[in-house]
């Protein structure tokens, strides 16, 4: 096995161990960089240089006895809305071609405070608006679309490319493309990830978190971002550094008197056969390990698209007004279309929005008194064929591709409840399919366990293994 | 003395140590609307044979030892936004001529487990969107504006025909009518006092506070009223019932060591000159009780009015959506035109005025980082005519009436932080003058206590003895 292939805890306890240097791993993440990169395009740059220089000084630090921090010497990707100082943060746009960041943002400072050295930014869908990040090539099917907006980021951690990176997700853009490439990813609760410094679509559903392999890596991530800053005007008054015990899952896997909620609404509506098999294999796996699978029915589902794009659409506009303005040509065009209509809406159609938001949130208040956890497929269906933009449905219905993606990922923004996305398995074409594990609000470490539990009950999974392009989409 | 005259906190303490009679109190205070209300109009509806009968209960409990609350047989009225069971709740409105509510508000229900007798409804502003309250008339001059939106409220504790009344304040409401009527008014917390089941008109800027004839009075219905219920979305997680010990300010008028802010900027510009001088005189006052006076710079002024009306106007008219199309002509001219304007409003303005509201609370908490108190003028003149709309100012200008009594009261709307107005005195023409103690989140205990040492530096005020009406305003 070679070091890009080590999870997040295998990498960081054979560096603490000194059974490996943060040189060799990071060298042999670069190496894997120049090997994918020319066919998955997911980072818009690469810091080579800094990186072996900080692998250096990390090296150095082992071997004088000084750890930085759990993550030690651990090679990551960073969405490119994310700020490091001194270095652009592009939003994968043109727009923001003479960028340049004062400070880093708190998640990046935050990470590099626990040891963990940058490889690069990675591609997002133009300023995080979208579901496909066209620059970016799906891991296991390269004719394919990565899903986004975190698309670059999903598609390192799959390819090995980065041992883990971090996301930001406003209706599913962790979630998505973790699914489509067969990654983990965590939309954390709402307010527990600060946001200061990361770039924002909309900023009531946006939220910051971890891609990796494991469950478990993405837990050991997320106790290193997780708490307070006052630069969030929605950051939840919790302490930083939480202690990674809060998060990092026991090496039991036994589920018994966990009440796990099965949809018996919306999420297993038009959804692809493959998927929905996959997922309820896996949530009968939940069964198996004990824990008490209950039918739920999900609240106001005809209210969630509206509601999803009557929030963002208008904040998406609010933020983006100046430049809109001042240089519309620079945006992509299926971007500035959006940021345009948001212009055009009245305040009451947003307060409506709102208004249901709250709603929405006292109903599935309610729904996770009966039940901890509720299991879902994360996506409807797996990667599409790059520059496909419908599906149709065996109803005869037709669905545009992102609204697709967006469907079943957009509650968990709405209501601001977490959302663990997991691989369980892969479809006829060999494309991964995930699950997403909701949560109560601040109920991580619940997620996160019966994540870890589910995991621990597979064999481990391998990195990405492209697959031949595929003439048709799998749905 | 008669028992109509009595404070709160001294007919609860004459009822409790059976001194008087809960319907000796009630009678008094009937007896009292029966003389006054022709004159001030100040009521809705009174519930008298209601009242009677709550108050022979609650002599009986007392007779039996079992005192319901520290409110128990005390007469109040109730803006005529907050819903009782089986009343109808009129909005001071023609579109609720038909209205009933099934259920009792939270604060209703709550001052009714504290003892506290319903003498009736009190009158406001149509649906609460105006400053003036034109049903009402001023409790010291009947020629004069009672203020508004709670004007009835005001006007009733003033002229001694409720012992204490609540209102709701979203720019000013309470704080206004108080300042205008001699009496003390409170803008708790936002988020302390729940509002389920009070009429919205601005749910982000809406509170619902006391208006008593001390500062002691306000802390001891406060006590009553604030804490969780998970009915109002915005309701901040602290218990209910408070224990009373929280607000009741004790005895003790030394301030040292306590830093109170005086504005250099915004409160003391376009003041009238009687309403300046009152208000410096207290705050020397609270000096001469040992706090320190520090001048403090009010930030972001500019963008005061536009952030309360852009969150305001959007929000009133989203909640009324239905009705205005419904029944347009059941408003009156006033308010009917600020809600069709919130119609029209863009989202993205809406949007912008969220974003000054997060960057003012930010500089205002940093503000409050350099003093506990803030001690300013309540309004910038004393009660106006009946039909006046504007004031001429020195150098000028010309400020609508509403404008300039909701100018220096909203930005504690905005913020969120509670403001105590009570009474500094009167104007040449014999009209009450208001300060108002601006104190930090859930600060309420400080700016009570300051308050209270501040009253008990003072004489006892009168109830509300009216002068004869003036032709011209006193600015």
């Amino acid at each position: 096995m070679q070091p890009y292939e080590l999870s997040l805890a295998a990498a960081a306890e054979e560096i603490r161990t000194r059974r490996l240097s943060p040189v060799e791993l990071v060298d042999s993440v670069l190496a894997r960089v120049e090997e994918v990169e020319p066919r998955v395009g997911a980072y818009v740059t690469v810091a080579a240089e800094q990186a072996r220089q900080a692998a250096r000084e990390a090296e150095r630090a082992v071997a004088d006895g000084r750890l930085r921090g759990p993550l030690h010497g651990v090679p990551m990707g960073l969405k490119d809305l994310v700020d490091v100082a001194g270095s652009a943060t592009t939003a994968s746009s043109r727009v923001r071609a003479d960028h340049r960041a004062d400070a880093d943002s708190t998640v990046a400072a935050r990470l590099a405070a626990a040891g963990a050295v940058l490889v690069g930014k990675t591609h997002t869908h133009e300023f995080a608006y979208g579901l496909t990040t066209p620059q970016t090539h799906n891991a296991w099917d390269h004719g394919r679309v990565a899903g986004g907006s975190s698309g670059g980021s999903a598609v390192a951690v799959a390819a090995g490319s980065a041992t883990f990176a971090l996301g930001t997700d406003t209706g599913g853009s962790i979630r998505v493309p973790a699914a489509l490439n067969g990654v983990v990813g965590l939309k954390p609760t709402y307010g527990l990830v600060p946001r200061h410094g990361v770039t924002s679509l909309s900023w009531s559903l946006d939220h910051v978190g971890p891609l990796a392999r494991t469950v478990e890596d993405a837990a050991l991530v997320l106790s290193a971002i997780a708490g307070h800053d006052p630069r969030d005007p929605a950051s939840l008054p919790l302490p930083h550094p939480l202690p990674p015990a809060d998060y990092r899952p026991t090496s039991g896997t036994d589920l018994t008197g966990l009440r796990v909620g099965v949809p018996s609404t919306y999420y297993f509506e038009r959804v692809a056969p493959e998927v929905e098999a996959a997922v309820r294999r896996a949530v009968e796996r939940l069964g198996d390990l004990g824990a008490t699978l209950v039918d739920v029915e999900i609240p106001m589902t005809r209210y969630i698209q509206a509601t999803q794009w009557g929030l963002m659409v208008p904040e998406a506009t609010a933020y983006h007004e100046r430049t809109l303005r001042a240089v519309p040509d620079l945006y992509e065009a299926d971007v500035r279309v959006l940021l345009e209509a948001g212009a055009l809406m009245p305040a009451t159609d947003y307060l409506r929005a709102q208004r249901a938001r709250t709603l929405m949130r006292q109903a599935w208040g309610r729904l996770f008194e009966e039940v901890e956890v509720i299991a879902a497929p994360t996506v409807p269906f797996t990667a599409v064929p790059a520059g496909q933009d419908s599906v149709t449905w065996p109803d005869g219905t037709v669905e545009s591709v992102s609204d697709a993606y967006v469907r079943l990922s957009s509650p968990a923004n709405i209501t601001g409840v977490p959302s663990l996305s997991l691989p369980v398995g892969r479809d006829s074409a060999g494309l991964p399919i995930g699950m997403q594990l909701l949560g109560r609000p601040l109920g991580e470490a619940t997620i996160l366990r019966v994540g870890h539990a589910y995991e621990r009950s597979e064999p481990p999974r391998p990195l990405a293994a492209p697959v031949q392009p595929l003439a048709s989409s799998a749905v």
